[in-house]
């Protein structure tokens, strides 16, 4: 085992830490509960964030931050569903950190929101240490990259509150084990929680949208 | 548009890039062909690496390296095989550099090999802008993550030398167009390689091999 000299760069990520916490005191402010969505490219992020907005549009104001290197592909698809939207491109970087999102709340009308998605840059390594102000940490992971996916990246499982196994209606035609991957997730953080999930049969969806309620809940009374 | 306001650190970059020719001039004096084989989790990297062992084995004497942020999983995959294998860890790293490859190669037995492949971390952004030492430059992706995913990552086309469109069989069931994919690789980047494969169906498997001989017959040729 070998690890590379380029450290991480520690005051980077203190100040991100500091923004972090202002974007959770300004959402909080408002009544906002947001989540960050992980995951790698693939894994369902866009169309859980898009069946959601369908699923509860007519009872939440939702609003949509999609996270890309380059274009807005992912926000025309949540624009499609005509809720606020930000596309906030990286650059070449491979997440979102909370200054960029805090320019993304500038432009967000948070008084008319309940619930904001902020859909991240696709991978399972880089997000891990940004907060970006969110109250509640998700990463979606598809059976199709293989049963091995959660083991392989322990960091991003840690830190979060729920682990989304999505596409499990394949999980045999791609001879995935999707019970060897929720077992993986717990090992590495016991307190995290485990939905297996299809956007495709609903399998597990509505189980999603109890915790996307429950949270939401949670917050607001803690801050009325 | 809005970019970030940390800077790619040009400094690291320039090291990385003056490693990597050090690299690349210590493997072609040996006379191997090094493949730096990029693209997202699940995209098909390690099958892709497996099955050439397979196909090239009794033919040329092949190395492998696995980057990985934590454990050696891929790399215990090409162990299998019966070849020498390198596994680096990255750590926190969301690609691997040539500081680290350099280490690998220390452990390889470079006058017994013919060709390398450098298996990098799975994702689509970070491994872009880091040379290894590499000959060519392949990327990986499958239509099941989007057939928007070629125009959504456009710098780690432009510097390609060989796009594969892999898991072509399974296109239609996932919706995606992967000659849409294609298209989109070449608008990026005229002068890249294309190949549509099916692991599974063996489609564009021989092109691929053909590629392989053909890059490393072009590099032996050179330096005799």
């Amino acid at each position: 085992m070998h690890t590379t000299d380029i450290p991480i760069e520690y005051d980077i990520l203190k100040k991100n830490t500091e923004i972090a916490r202002e974007n959770r005191r300004l959402l909080t402010e408002y009544g906002v509960t947001a989540f960050n969505i992980m995951g790698a490219i693939g894994s369902g992020k866009t169309l859980l964030i898009e069946k959601t907005i369908e699923r509860l549009g007519s009872e939440y104001r939702i609003g949509a931050i999609a996270g890309d290197v380059v274009a807005r592909i992912d926000a025309a698809r949540f624009e499609k569903h005509g809720v606020p939207t930000v596309g906030l491109n990286t650059g070449r970087e491979c997440h979102l950190d909370a200054h960029l999102v805090r320019h993304g709340l500038t432009d967000m009308p948070l008084d008319l929101l309940d619930i904001l998605f902020i859909e991240n840059v696709g991978n399972l390594i880089c997000p891990t240490d940004y907060e970006l102000g969110e109250h509640r940490r998700v990463v979606v992971v598809s059976v199709s990259e293989g049963d091995d996916i959660v083991e392989k990246h322990p960091l991003i499982f840690s830190t979060a509150d729920l682990i989304i196994v999505n596409k499990v209606d394949i999980a045999q035609a791609v001879n995935a084990d999707a019970d060897k991957m929720v077992k993986d997730a717990r090992t590495i953080n016991p307190r995290i929680g485990v939905l297996k999930m299809s956007l495709k049969t609903g399998e597990g969806f509505e189980d999603w949208i109890d915790f996307v309620k429950k949270s939401h809940e949670q917050y607001r009374l803690a801050n009325h």
